[in-house]
């Protein structure tokens, strides 16, 4: 189990905006079943590399669909071969120590 | 207001967990009275440009201090100038429109 | 024709130079035939978003074949309907304003 | 010595396009006196820590004043204790082990 971050960026809309094209990408998450969380600076998914790959591609697309000319995604996924990573035992692991 | 998220990774620590470093980097928002959000990926500051900026510099020094010899440190400032930006109205946005 | 910037991090190996493991995922694009050009920051890739998805999936998979515990990779794909993007006019794009 | 990359990304501006906003970006640097590269998916600067984010601030304000209401800048600096890190001998270190 991996943890992707994702943020999807339309361009050229003409509004300053994004929210309605979140909303969009978001929906390839809850069809695909994966596990996320919304926050203020993109999504957090939690999955294979498979799934978070596949997603990924999907939600690129979703802005095109809705008609942006030009979309900027930035992923970053974070995977260890020693413990299968998940959202909130990561957060747990840094609030343990503060 | 803007909204930063922030990454700082160590590297050549020798070790594949990050959390002891993550909560070295969380102190120096709390010192300032930031307000942020740990996620999964990263932390999300909200303050003004001026001082994100140097949250950024701060937290990006502070895995030296603790013996990393590499920092790799991903910022993302988000700021408009038609309204203020907070974290939690920017996941409400999204929210009422899924 | 899209573009892609991907950074690959090995972390937990116990040294802070990581140019070997970024050799090694430098092969899988030679394997595949893209495009690409090496940056003091990362590797800038041209391609279809499916080239480019499953050229991420493969590179993200080398460090973890040689040896390291964690990797995290970070993405970045331009992609515009209007126009096919390429390495060198996007970069032409803007030398001609400056 | 560290390295930066940073993309500056206006939005809400109408356009696809955004060569005319970098371009602004880069005089900024020039103006400073720092070296930097020029590539498909961002600009690479050299320059201490202390350089490096006070370019990101007044790179990141530049699209304000050209008339968009909205930026997202991207930024990662790569930072080592035990050596200087310099635009050319990054990309000479994996170049050698191709």
């Amino acid at each position: 189990m991996a943890v992707m971050e994702i943020v999807v960026i339309p361009m050229g809309t003409g509004k300053p905006g994004v929210s309605e094209f979140v909303a969009g990408c978001i929906k390839v998450l809850d069809e695909m079943g994966l596990k996320y969380q919304l926050t203020a600076m993109g999504t957090i998914v939690e999955g294979s590399l498979e799934e978070l790959c596949e997603a990924a591609k999907r939600m690129h697309r979703v802005p095109f669909e809705m008609g942006a000319p030009r979309v900027v995604t930035s992923i970053r996924i974070d995977e260890r071969v020693d413990k299968e990573l998940h959202i909130e035992e990561k957060v747990k692991a840094v609030e343990e120590k503060l």
